[in-house]
């Protein structure tokens, strides 16, 4: 029993909750935190060439800085996305090493501009693209799918003998026994990790600050904050200086940060990615399952992702996996509409009649769907949304059913402050308590009985859903939704999790695509608007039409539990169909 | 929200405990026990013509009883499995009419001779039989694949109207709603629901005894149990009242009175099989999931089962179900082997090295893998079991996580005794304890970390096991194993759980399939063996060769989970390679 899950921990026990009084950390956390800065410092520093130094006045959009800073060479190779680079790769045209390479260079170039970055690993990372491109040259052949391409990783996805701390204090200086599951396929499929990035306290945000590094920001505004949790991952893809990313889910933590920063970002279903080995608090709680899944530069890299890692059968080492691929080409949905041509019914959700969203969404919305509404095999509708309010309710309650006492362990172990919207999704939240076994079976049930009543209304647009489901031929295949109630707020606003903790809640996967950049020019704001509630009304007074300038503004498609390859086959239909991104000041 | 799932409730609740001494039932149990065992009776006896009666002193083996007292028109058609009847029904050959009257009365015999049924259907059921009858002579086709079958159902799976108790005297006259999820779409495909079965106290013990129906006894030696907690459907099978059933399984309830009885039994993996409209207590509860399944009198008809129910995609509304259907012919098992000629490769555990399987058991085993050892095509290793005791000390401890609050409650709110078994199980278990979120979290992960270890050890049966996964062609298929420490026991004697429970814990599918029947003048009593522990001295002591005389002895395939596709080709294979079962006495 000594090797396996032993790195999924649980940061604290109640065994070391009650020496806490007695064993308070041998130094202030500030010197903890100083420390993990410099140590990051130091692998930035150890990037060759130095990375050049960035203006002392930044302006709020910092994205077109890399492309005055590094070479013609470095900005060719860094501009390129996954399914660019790996048969360049594979057939030696680029080696290993150069790209490596001028991924660090960007890389380091990022945490100078957004602050998205824990640690660099050039030493790893170089001599591991070493040995790949000598195994190219000696075999004639790349080493798997993924051979030398180098590869992001939210920090609190472990890698052997690299510090594990999952943003707080008090785990800085604990060190990962073993690598990750997912990072191991990776690995052997021929990934370089060349980066390590940030996250926030708690990893229970939709913005991304700690006391150990501070809050990373938006690259395309740095007024406004890159998202979280795996916020590192989405400002460092924004800017190149990487392709492919790995981040966490549990209610929203991909799809923020992509929508954020104007990336790709894919939340699978639960119990299709492994996700042994990494750390996190409340090891061991089910009620809401947590997932990995990749962010990109494009959205073939999502698939890329997906398809390397479940090639690899990795439920044979992970049982809680369910066992089956990628199912490429099978159909989008289970009912193999495409040998048919059947219609793609796309179902559109404006508002979830909670929080309205801000205009810029909507517009981004109303320009997908008229470019779509009209397209030959194409059919849109709109969704009704089904108390997503309720929604809310049950997810926030079984968050934390230990009344969040192992988050504040973790806090407060190391004397650190709570950053504010740890306060905000804790302390200040009314759905935080500490549950019985009877409670916990309560949420429980009323958990089911939404996705029950969900299941019922998704299989209600079929026209003749009476019949037997199994004859119900133009039930809706995917929604089309906000990523948020706006684009990316300023810093500690991200306070209503609705549009992306709902598909959590449902266990959909969901695929998050760049649209337009937020103007203050058309996107004005709705003065005579009149609050539906509390929520609707902090969000509505966050909407200041020029603190939004150039934010990104993205959508979110969404299928059926398990439907992850419809989700994406849709998505890449829809952009075959019209020509996404609208803002050429978004990256693909 | 009304409808859905609003039959699968906690019997009992906090609000209700604290009601309890102020709202003592109207009567005292014993009156509610004698009118559920009146209705019993005045079903069976609107079965016409009349039930003969059984002689007033029985032999203990009482399988050849119906023969003597049936027509032979009546025994020809219960003498045939699921698949002989299916295109009889369909074509009509046989009328439905016809074929659920001589079940009807054969259950009704078979109610007699080991007292397996709640209630009989005679009327709902020749009425949907005429319906159907009527609608293949309009319509010249069969209304679906089940087409006039009948199929008898444990209690506790719901049926609109009837009622809905789990084997609490308490909950004796709770009206289900509605009918539950699987039973409709076994009514869609044609099925008749023709007899409810028993169940025990709790739902919790592997035997079959209730206050409100007493003990169901075992048709081949009826002074030894049925099994359970599925054991009314056990016994009816085995005296082919029914040729298809209905059990759940979290346990070995399945499996146990498949195994007691020589019929076949299929415990499928997890969120295959939908459960709506159940009813049970601890609702809610997910630290260990119980299933439904079928138990039939031939392999067939488990795969029949599979098949209707999964063709429905009764994951469009249950969304806790995974999403495929039965994997025909596919594989066994992900490496395609089939179409490479692979072998099979059987690993038998002959003993679980905490309690040693009665001599008849182990001779099953011996004769099974003696025949097969040198056939073509087959390989067979030995299985080592790790910590088999530490699996049940995990399971154990998930089973009641409210410290079988609810289940008591349900028991003490009539005031009826406790079963012998539930106290076992329940009393004197010292795994059952009121859990802290915290404390369930810790056993959750340990048992992740058993899953895992397992995994690591299944994977370990190949011999290259440290190339890729996904290369290695020669791992383990199957585990062939006993399905309890020895063939049916004496009533109340039925205390070891652990080859069965060690799959639910690891959640792989296993089917149980008859071999030989115990035989005192061949497996005489191991005089000199020195016990293991407390539970292997209670094993071992219960062994006297005369008191099994006849039982069947049955064992167990288990596969990977969600190979339950696997599990079944591989026993197909195993079928069609030696002659099964090997005693004449055994149903096929």
């Amino acid at each position: 029993m000594e090797t396996v899950r032993s790195t999924i921990t649980a940061v604290t026990s109640p065994v070391v909750d009650s020496l806490l009084p007695s064993s308070r950390p041998a130094k202030p956390w500030q010197e903890v935190a100083k420390e993990a800065q410099e140590h990051r410092d130091q692998t930035i520093a150890a990037v060759q060439p130095d990375i050049p130094n960035v203006p002392d006045e930044l302006p709020l959009n910092v994205t077109a800085i890399p492309t005055q800073l590094l070479t013609a060479e470095e900005l060719e190779i860094t501009g390129q996305t996954a399914e660019q680079l790996l048969p360049k790769l594979a057939s030696g045209k680029l080696s290993s090493v150069a790209v490596v390479n001028a991924f660090l260079r960007r890389a380091g170039l990022a945490q100078k501009l957004t602050n998205c970055i824990t640690e660099l690993l050039p030493h790893r990372a170089l001599s591991r693209a070493a040995y790949l491109d000598d195994y190219l040259a000696t075999h004639g052949r790349p080493i798997g799918p993924l051979h030398g391409l180098p590869i992001s990783v939210k920090e609190h996805i472990g890698i052997r003998g690299l510090d594990l701390n999952a943003g707080f204090v008090s785990c800085r200086g604990e060190i990962a026994s073993q690598t990750a599951h997912i990072l191991q396929i990776l690995h052997n499929a021929g990934a370089v990790f060349h980066a390590r990035t940030t996250e926030p306290q708690t990893l229970m945000h939709l913005e991304t600050s700690s006391n150990l590094y501070g809050e990373t920001v938006n690259p395309f505004n740095r007024a406004l904050t890159c998202g979280g949790s795996s916020g590192g991952e989405g400002a460092l893809l924004a800017l190149k200086g990487s392709c492919l990313g790995i981040g966490t889910d549990i209610g929203g933590s991909i799809r923020s940060p992509a929508g954020n920063n104007g990336v790709y970002g894919l939340r699978p279903t639960s119990f299709r990615l492994p996700i042994d080995g990494w750390k996190a608090t409340m090891a061991g709680a089910e009620a809401i399952i947590p997932v990995i899944g990749p962010l990109s530069r494009s959205l073939e890299g999502l698939k890329i992702f997906m398809t390397v890692i479940l090639d690899a059968k990795p439920w044979l080492k992970e049982p809680s996996l369910v066992p089956f691929g990628w199912r490429e080409g099978l159909q989008v949905g289970w009912f193999g509409w495409r040998s048919e041509k059947r219609r793609l019914k796309i179902a559109v959700l404006w508002d979830d009649e909670v929080v309205k969203p801000h205009p810029p969404v909507t517009r981004a919305l109303n320009e997908v769907v008229e470019k779509l509404r009209h397209k030959e095999g194409i059919t849109i509708v709109d969704w009704k949304p089904f108390k997503h309010d309720l929604a809310w309710d049950v997810v926030a309650s079984l968050y934390f059913c230990d009344g969040a006492a192992d988050e504040s362990s973790c806090i407060n172990a190391s004397g650190e402050p709570w950053r504010p919207l740890s306060n905000f999704i804790i302390t200040d939240n009314a759905h935080v308590k500490e549950h019985t076994i009877f409670s916990l079976w309560e949420w429980t049930i009323k958990r089911e009985e939404y996705k029950s009543k969900y299941a019922e209304l998704w299989n209600q647009t079929a026209s003749n859903y009476k019949a037997p489901l199994e004859s119900l031929r133009d039930m809706v295949d995917v929604i089309l939704c906000p990523v948020g109630p706006g684009a990316a707020p300023p810093l500690d606003c991200a306070r209503y999790w609705g549009y992306t903790s709902q598909w959590n809640l449902l266990d959909y996967p969901a695929v998050v695509f760049p649209a337009i950049q937020a103007d203050p020019e058309i996107d004005k704001a709705d003065e005579g608007y009149i609050s539906r509630n509390e929520q609707d009304e902090y969000n509505h007074k966050l909407y200041e039409p020029e603190e939004y300038r150039d934010a990104p503004v993205s959508l979110q498609l969404v299928a059926r539990r398990y439907e992850d390859e419809k989700v994406m086959e849709a998505l890449e239909i829809i952009r075959g169909t019209i020509d996404l991104p609208f803002s050429k000041g978004l990256s693909d």
